[in-house]
């Protein structure tokens, strides 16, 4: 029998975090006993313990020892990490260790260092200056340091309590049968902090934002600086400049809910007319576009991030079309984001889930279950689903950021009334 | 070779009647001829078609007769209907005429005969008058006179140009991709008129109504007269009530999206209280009840039919547990009603569509297409399905009647803002 | 400030039952501090914890100790329950003790008495032989000795560990993209125990079993013993009905999947039909109905409860119209049910949810997601979902347990063969 | 006003043609008047109609003529079509006539010349030899002679009836509650007939194939010869390839549908691996992946093609990045394909959509019902959608055509068991 002493420090009790260990240790066919146990006494106590993990052989105790450390289980004798040159371009070494999105650190001279750039599905390259930032598989070159095997990697989970201070009702299944208004106002409130803190607010978004004639309600989140980094496809660009041209979006109007004669050319002609013009900027400068999302990003400044997919028309010149270059735009454009709102888009959502730490809020809306059941399977768990149609929810969207910000000065409000 | 003539009549080949025709003689395994066409020459004129109709056996050829009966097709020489006398008790003979929602005529002493309370899967009674009225087969008691077989009837199809001047974007499918604010307006449209006409409306609602907090859109909408009939479970009725007193529906606060301590009792104290009370109108008497959609029912004297289910907890005395009593108060409850607005309830709405006539424009919605697709499934085509969230749906609805409103009588509005 | 010292017992930190009562005090506004905390030192041990719970008034401290009494927490100085006398028909007192599925004690002249027919959203009666029982709110009689308040009231949570035995997978959601063949695996072994012990199996079903054309299975599972009660509606049985005689499901022919001639009447006949006999049992003596699933229940004994509803065309014979009869016909059915199988229906499957015991495991099976999602938020936590069809759910479930009846007594199986 | 006479024919009443041109004119506000009709007398007769369409301005009588002329109707005095050089690169002049995936006609010199490589949403190319073909916006080079206007464009839309041969069902709604297995059985044939046709077969999937424990029955239908192209994205690759070597999908067992420890790092260790192996086919030669679909596919020589995505982890050596890229392999690899399955990937199946003409017969299979409803919105009207579970659906269609197998060679079947 192997044995080893493992330390838990926190709310370990109040965040389920020692429930989970002692469940990872027996499923994983190892056997524990409790050395210690100090309970905080009272709600704002730390609580700590002490537990002896036993396995039957050394790997099985490694390989608990390594779960356990991503619930912040501390191995009492820690040891520094393992560093393995990178053999070959685009790719690992065989015992890379493999990130997840929570806060990392690896122990590096005796010291905890926090990992830089957290991203799930990584691995971790220490830099040239004794630093450690998640690497994308397909970055790698030969010859780069990354970290192997799970000892001397400690991860601190995000804790259930401090997202529960963001959204009350975080527990909920996904539902359509709630109350969608309070966390409607709530994600209001969230993008209205982070917009004052000075964080960048990210918008990713699907077609259906303009399908569904969402399209001023948008824009005027645009105008109101509440989109720094807009993120989507071919699809959403297009369909939003049909409408701008067309007043159709894959060829029914809008307006009236009727299908346009010969409709379904009109997204054609759209991004026609924009290949012609060069870009989306200069067929907002040229006049071709004077309304819509794209146009009110281009007028205002929005950064927007267009990654090209296998079922584009065209795609408008904008498009990035290689996938491992979209993937670095995307990374590149959320730094300093504080907020996510996905809406629509399973695709883009996934994407974005794949590339935000797990300690960055975001709301994703949907009016089909089954995209915000796939976002959980895939990790991405800081996530609240919100089931409900994409217009209305936008509608009340503005209106509630609009009474926040009218709170927050009324003299602005009533001129701009 | 058994032969008949058949003649059609009216906007056949734009209403698409013609192709369905010969569409359905070839299904059933039957040959045709066209005798004759006269095609309307420009967009108001009536087309006229003779189509000898052949099939091989004479019960065949009866097979073809009555589909094709079904599409209005007349046979040449028609007969008076077969009357026959029900043996027992609750069944019909067996080679009774099953009834469809569409306007229908009984031929009696060489006449065309409107049939009464025309409602599908019945079967038609000849009153003591000589009238014709259709009968469900629960309540057919022996000696009742009822037609059988399929000579002497015919059926006149709700053609689609008349419902699409109500609605001109019927022929899209369900989809949750639709601009929905164009077809709210249209329902908005709908209801108004139906009001000024003087007939009745008739909402048929789930508990998500409550769940989703939709209470005020629909008090709104009973205060201004645009609910006359309120169809619904138990459910409804219980969480509105639960919503009421408690604040909560099925124990969530439906201001807040947070979950009440021991909130799941809340329902089942709200419905026994209204027990105590004996009656919901009691219990709004006795200021139990002093807010939501059945205070408001009773205030406003909406008449509300509460069909019991097996799913039931309590129930509130005002609920009719047997199907039977209370699918007639229902049929009663649908006299004059020109207009159905059905929402977040799939089992009242095929309750419904069951005895609507095809004539009565109804709208329903849901968050979940499949819903609307059993509907469908079902046979109630003259619904027009929007897949959308109950909540925002009533407040764009209310909000759109509202303008109507105003439009009609601007100084009213003025007063009211 | 009141205080009041309170214990806990068990697996109360490996099933997560400290940290829910911790929560539950904080979420009510009340503090806490752990006197003492023994936990298991191993995984077969049982913890102990002494906890003091404060809050600032008595109300406020009762209703923690309320919400504490459903984790089964032990005030330390326990007092006998209340008992009320009803003083009218049909209703409890206002204070009534509200239940859950859970098992259930009340303190009696000291003693704890476990409480019978347990059952949601009743309330609990004191016979005159001095025992506990649940009891509907509609079957109330004026005097009847109703339990009121919580103090007496215990309640030990069915827990985690338990079903985990059943099923591995349980804690899994809702989701569409898992391998289903390890569930129904499962599902089989499960009822295959179920009969070995003796026990009875209930299936809920929806006409969906008829219309994907998974009668045959359904069939086989009643020839071999494994469905001892049928529950559904009249729905179920008319269309097994009609695909009897018409080898039609709402017109559509099951083996070809297309649309039969006038086939929506089908149901209609088959109906009036039934009817004409009397009942189900004599159209299968009469043989005009000779196969399906309603023949296999008159010909194997198998007990079925249809409860009528609102959309109902007929009903058939058999079916009970009146829903608190029909409640009642249901519970009585459920005496010895090992097992529940809940195919298609969302409304029985809620029904059956509402007066299962939390303790009978179940299996719901639906296509639609929402429906598993409204099971849950209904409270009928110990039901396993499982997204996928009907038909191939039914053909691998039979499969599999021939494959352990085979196993079980190979002689007869080769012989069978 | 402005006049034009056209002409129809072919089975305009049967096929509901002559109703379309009707409404279109009406729709797009012009006016007719019927000048001779013609109607077949029997099934087999083909009609003739001439009608005068009035406009009040030429560009609207234009107009109303493009739109006819996607019916198949013929202006009396035909044109040849416009030919205008592309003035720059990656972009059509604006007039280009937009294609749909109906077989097409050009008009030159006289002569009607059927269009190449026929696909939806793209332009027409008059080549160096003076046929034409389609060509994707992105493909265009300045100096390419470029189809404009609508005149000298004719399309002959595929006709209802011979996609009913197919699939009699054809015209069924999307739903759950019918038969699957009658669909099924006809989608075995048309597969087993395509082979034996020397036709190619081409299969979509998605990852939920591997994650429903799918991977034996699409193995085998590589086997057997039913597979000669894959198309998918990195996803359907890189779980089958952990489940080759870890024996999960997405970190869940398939085989027992529970959670493997540290199993959500599979998925990336495999990509891992396979990218030190520098191929997927490399990998298979050196041992590391011995089983599955990729290790069917290489084995068996089938093609496959995959396209990356922005949500894409690794990705994989062999997907192809760039999404024009990919979008050329796909349309490459469509050459021969005589039917298409597609399964459970929404964003692959509308990317085959795009892609393929509309007289290739393709299947789409999901669980979701909306990824059918929305493959329909974006005009693949030549697909059967089928609600139902992945893995039965393959089960199923590999019994059925080992059924066919058998039938047509008896000694081979017997043999192989």
């Amino acid at each position: 029998m192997f044995r080893e002493e493992i330390t838990l420090e926190g709310h370990i009790i109040d965040s389920n975090v020692l429930a989970q260990v002692l469940d990872d240790i027996i499923a994983l066919d190892g056997d524990f006993k409790i050395i210690e146990i100090n309970v905080g006494q009272g709600r704002n106590d730390r609580s700590h313990a002490r537990i002896q993990v036993t396995a039957e052989t050394r790997p099985e105790l490694d390989q608990i020892l390594a779960q356990l450390g991503k619930h912040g289980a501390l191995v009492h004798s820690p040891q520094d990490a393992q560093i393995v040159a990178a053999d070959i371009d685009g790719a690992f070494p065989e015992a890379f260790y493999a990130t997840t999105n929570q806060q990392t650190f690896v122990r590096s001279r005796g010291q905890w260092v926090e990992v830089q750039n957290q991203e799930m599905d990584c691995g971790i390259l220490q830099g040239a200056d004794g630093g450690f930032r998640c690497v994308p598989v397909a970055h790698v070159l030969r010859g780069d340091r990354i970290v192997c095997g799970h000892a001397g990697v400690k991860v601190i989970p995000y804790q259930r309590d401090r997202m529960r201070g963001l959204f009350e009702f975080m527990a909920s299944e996904i539902s359509t049968e709630k109350p969608k208004n309070a966390i409607i106002k709530q994600c209001a409130r969230l993008m209205w902090h982070c917009k004052r803190e000075g964080k960048r607010l990210l918008l990713v978004g699907g077609p259906a934002i303009v399908h569904t004639g969402s399209t001023a309600h948008v824009v005027r989140l645009i105008e109101r600086g509440y989109v720094h980094v807009l993120f989507g496809g071919n699809a959403i660009a297009v369909h939003d400049i049909e409408n701008a041209i067309f007043g159709t979006s894959l060829g029914v109007y809008t307006e009236k809910a009727t299908l346009a004669d010969a409709g379904h050319e009109n997204h054609l002609r759209a991004i026609n007319s924009v290949r012609r013009a060069g870009s989306i900027a200069s067929a907002v400068e040229s006049g071709l576009i004077s309304s819509g999302i794209m146009h009110a990003c281009v007028r205002h400044h929005v950064e927007f991030v267009l990654a090209g997919s296998i079922r584009d028309d065209g795609p408008l010149p904008d498009v990035i079309t290689d996938m491992l270059v979209a993937q670095d735009s995307l990374r590149a454009s959320l730094k300093d984001v504080g907020f996510a709102l996905m809406v629509a888009t399973g695709l883009h959502s996934i994407a974005t889930g794949n590339v935000l730490p797990a300690w960055v809020p975001a709301v994703c809306v949907d009016i089909n279950p089954s995209v915000l059941t796939k976002l959980g399977d895939r990790g991405s768990f800081q996530t609240i689903g919100l089931v409900t149609d994409v217009e209305p929810f936008f509608r009340e969207l503005v209106h509630e950021i609009e009474l926040l910000e009218g709170g927050q000065d009324a003299t602005k409000e009533s001129k701009a009334v």
